[in-house]
């Protein structure tokens, strides 16, 4: 049995065989090949490998954001069918005793160099796609990236730290749980962990190999432990344990339509952050009473091009819409810092959490920024949603944020298209500035989200991913929690909401002082909302 | 002529030859000759480069800091006769026909890997010497970096931007001003210029390359606008405003030897910032009252190993004389983040603005942290020293500083070695979370100085050499004048001064807020000491 020790980022308890998150690198360096035929049918096995995940790939994007967005899947599926592109691959394999990797990489270049000397946008914009589809089939090749559950149905994951494409890319009702060696608490599969209710340790320090694959292994999220290959001692205990955690479930479903209200009566609303629209069921599982965070750049993040002004708009439609009737307050686009899009074409930054990210990217590309706003402002006609803008630092940022929603707003009434009249838009408050400067802000927004994550980094100047400096990090620092107080007070003066909606919400030691600082929302991960109603109900604020 | 328009950092007007600051990149990669003999004389043309090089830094590191220092200048002129390694060089262009880069590269490896493996610590040291000295042929085999003053005297460098190790290496007493085609207000070339007091517009966006070399130029640091070439009416407009410029330089000696003091009687305190030993003629020139900023990191970005106590100590000894009873600030390591050094062996960070630097490294390693400690209290028995820890964001760490010099000053005792038992001990005040907690710090140290630069970065999440974020940077942000009079009151109600150190301090149109804020000293370039103080002495805080 080998113990690990890490951090746990949700306190389940889970029993299941591991499975490592393989991430090969590609190599289409060409090398002499003795076997034309055999190295034919490599390629071929990893063509139709391909197609299959295009398959897969089409079929979840079509339930998440809809069929215009899936297409792009489809299209995909039928380039790799092209004779032209089979021949020419195959044809170089055989005629130049080349390496798969390499001939595929070579017709890659070709037919994406013939495209982009075609009079024809269209065309042209083939050469991205191309040069995609023949990547994928290039990482087959090198072994595929990703997890196999070819063994087991339902899998822990193990792994250093999981990029946020990757955790995009991973069928997340397979997974057990995380162990991951690198990774803070606040890296994206704890968020993504804590969104989907599972047990997961990060930080354990200790890189796992391919030799664990398919290894039984326990994760106890009460204590931070990963248990692998147990003894019966250890499994009979953990599952003891287990079978507790069960039963304080069942004791959490009696809050499950109660009132999130102190015992004195003093209420606060519970919602629920999410990262897309796949993320509802669980929203409404756990009896959130809204959303209060959604993240939206899932949709440029799992997109190779921008999204289109109708992608963006049916994701949000549909999240209005299942919602029925709550508040669903939408981010817009937070990318830059960790969350990098190729196709944006960022600078690479000395600092990137410091850096061109949020609303300075939406506020650099105007144009961008519209197709967004005029997205959510279509989408605000079948439900209610609320906005905010993220990471905001001065009143003129946010006057100017509202004049380009003016713009919008006054379109669509020329178009004669319908929107929420009485849509709130909001501000997140996550930067020192804009929790000092509370005071003015809140005479121009109708609420503010505190975003605990990123106001504690700034505000301590500790990159919050970055694991070494956790002795100087303190998460309760009263520098933090003076300035959420602040903004509390300054948004009360102006007669406007204050939610939380960083991790700090969920935190239940802070839950009184939140509630009497006079915090009207805290918005935490879906699995966390129970937890946090029982909380409420068990306080009394007149002690 | 060629006009440039960029960001003036210093508002001298300067008229001089153009000199490129050449940055080559080194290649050792093998490659076949023709002509062994003359490589042989390639190599030793660039080897007798390399040791008159190492001679001048002798003469300047013996001036700047003392005889223990720049010894090891000497001793890598020594290397560099060194009959052994120059055969072993001669005789691999010889006899494998080898160029004079991979020979001294391959060398380089050989006798360090042969330290290395000695028995005795000393020798091992070596092995980093011998591939310094190396890397210094290297450098000069590939054209030499730096500045080729060979044809003028005084020359106005044109760069993209300089590296605090490379504004480090430039002979300053030949520099008539910069531009630089990148870099910020902020840069270490903009802070090189302010202390020198010379003319730099950097941010210029366009790249200047060979071509200049030699040409005429203009630079107005009024209006931050760079003439190459100029044609004669705009020299003749430029040497008529040098000549007003020299006026104003003549009417600020009316303020020398005046008192910094206000019409209406309220004093402030006029310290200047230096960045080392060298910079002590322009402090007593421009007539400082003190020095409240000493960046004490200088010895370890010239070093090529941890300096030794004693080296650290000659240099505060040397400063705090110089002063003469006059306050020294000195600010302990400041490393880490922009300003890196090699043998640190800092992990590369994400965003290392806010990662393991400053204080952190120091609490981390706190062996390195005593040497500076012991250095700087030894010195304090000649002067008057204060000390100041960089980056605290916490009460914490601030009794663990102190718990680490107490510790150190015991030691002093009972080795019988003086030093000053009064010494004030103060801190930066520098992160959102220092100001913030302002008045629970001020209760622990002797007196603030507040680095508005940082300060500013933190609260607004802009990385302060990001330029393309200019469009969202404010300087005089209401959120960090807030923080100011905030650390001000706090350290008032403690009875402790309250200084600034940062940029801000040097802005004249924020001068009069800052005393009416109750700021008890402001710390700036030398070269704007005499106008702070004519500003002042202009002011009358009763209108």
């Amino acid at each position: 049995m080998l113990t690990l020790k890490g951090k746990s980022v949700f306190p389940g308890i889970t029993i299941g065989p591991l499975a490592l998150f393989h991430r090969n690198t590609i190599s289409t360096a060409q090398r002499p090949i003795q076997d034309a035929e055999a190295e034919v049918a490599r390629f071929q096995d990893a063509r139709k490998v391909a197609i299959e995940q295009l398959k897969d790939l089409y079929e979840k994007a079509l339930e998440k954001v809809g069929e215009e967005q899936a297409a792009v899947f489809e299209v995909h599926q039928m380039m790799l069918d092209d004779d032209d592109y089979i021949d020419s691959i195959e044809g170089q394999i055989r005629d130049e005793m080349l390496n798969a990797e390499a001939a595929v990489d070579r017709t890659a270049q070709q037919f994406a160099e013939m495209f982009r000397s075609m009079d024809d946008a269209y065309m042209q914009a083939r050469a991205a796609d191309v040069l995609d589809i023949s990547r994928r089939v290039e990482q087959q090749l090198c072994g595929g990236p990703g997890v196999d559950f070819s063994k087991y149905d339902h899998v822990i994951i193990a792994a250093d730290d999981l990029a946020p494409s990757e955790t995009l890319q991973l069928d997340t009702d397979k997974i057990l749980g995380f162990v991951t060696s690198a990774g803070s608490t606040n890296s994206h599969t704890a968020i993504l962990a804590r969104t989907l209710g599972i047990a997961a340790v990060v930080s354990t320090d200790t890189p796992l190999h391919t030799d664990v694959d398919g290894m039984m292994a326990i994760i106890d999220g009460l204590t931070g432990t990963v248990y692998i290959n147990p003894d019966e001692e250890t499994l009979q205990a953990m599952e003891a344990k287990q079978r507790e955690e069960a039963d304080r479930k069942r004791r959490l479903e009696e809050v499950r339509g109660a009132a999130s209200e102190t015992k004195d009566g003093r209420s606060v609303k519970i919602f629920a952050n999410i990262g897309n629209p796949g993320n509802i069921p669980q929203v409404l599982d756990n009896d959130a009473e809204g959303i209060g965070l959604f993240r939206s750049e899932f949709l440029y993040l799992e997109n190779s091009d921008y999204p289109t002004e109708d992608q963006q708009f049916e994701a949000y439609k549909k999240t209005a819409e299942a919602l029925g009737g709550k508040t669903v307050v939408i981010r817009t686009l937070d990318i830059g810092a960790d969350k990098q899009v190729d196709y944006f074409q960022l600078d690479k930054e000395e600092n990137p959490a410091m850096g061109m990210r949020a609303i300075r990217i939406c506020l650099t590309r105007p144009e961008l920024f519209k197709t967004q706003l005029r997205a959510l402002l279509r989408a605000s006609a079948f439900g209610k949603i609320a906005i905010m803008f993220p990471m905001i630092i001065s009143v003129d940022e946010v006057k100017q944020c509202k004049a380009i929603l003016a713009g919008v707003r006054a379109e669509l009434d020329a178009e004669g298209v319908a929107y929420d009249k009485d849509m709130e838009v909001g501000i997140m408050v996550e930067t020192p500035a804009a929790a000092i400067m509370s005071d003015e802000l809140a005479k121009e927004v109708d609420f503010f989200s505190i975003g605990s994550n990123d106001l504690t980094q700034y505000t301590l100047a500790i990159d919050r991913q970055q694991t070494k400096l956790d002795a100087f990090f303190d998460a309760h620092h009263p520098a933090v929690l003076r300035l959420i107080q602040q903004t509390v007070e300054n948004g009360h003066k102006a007669g406007i909401w204050v939610g939380i909606c960083g991790e700090l919400g969920a935190d239940l030691t802070l839950t009184e002082a939140f509630l009497r600082m006079g915090v009207d929302e805290l918005s935490v991960s879906p699995p966390l909302v129970l937890p946090l109603r029982e909380k409420v109900r068990s306080l009394d604020l007149r002690k």
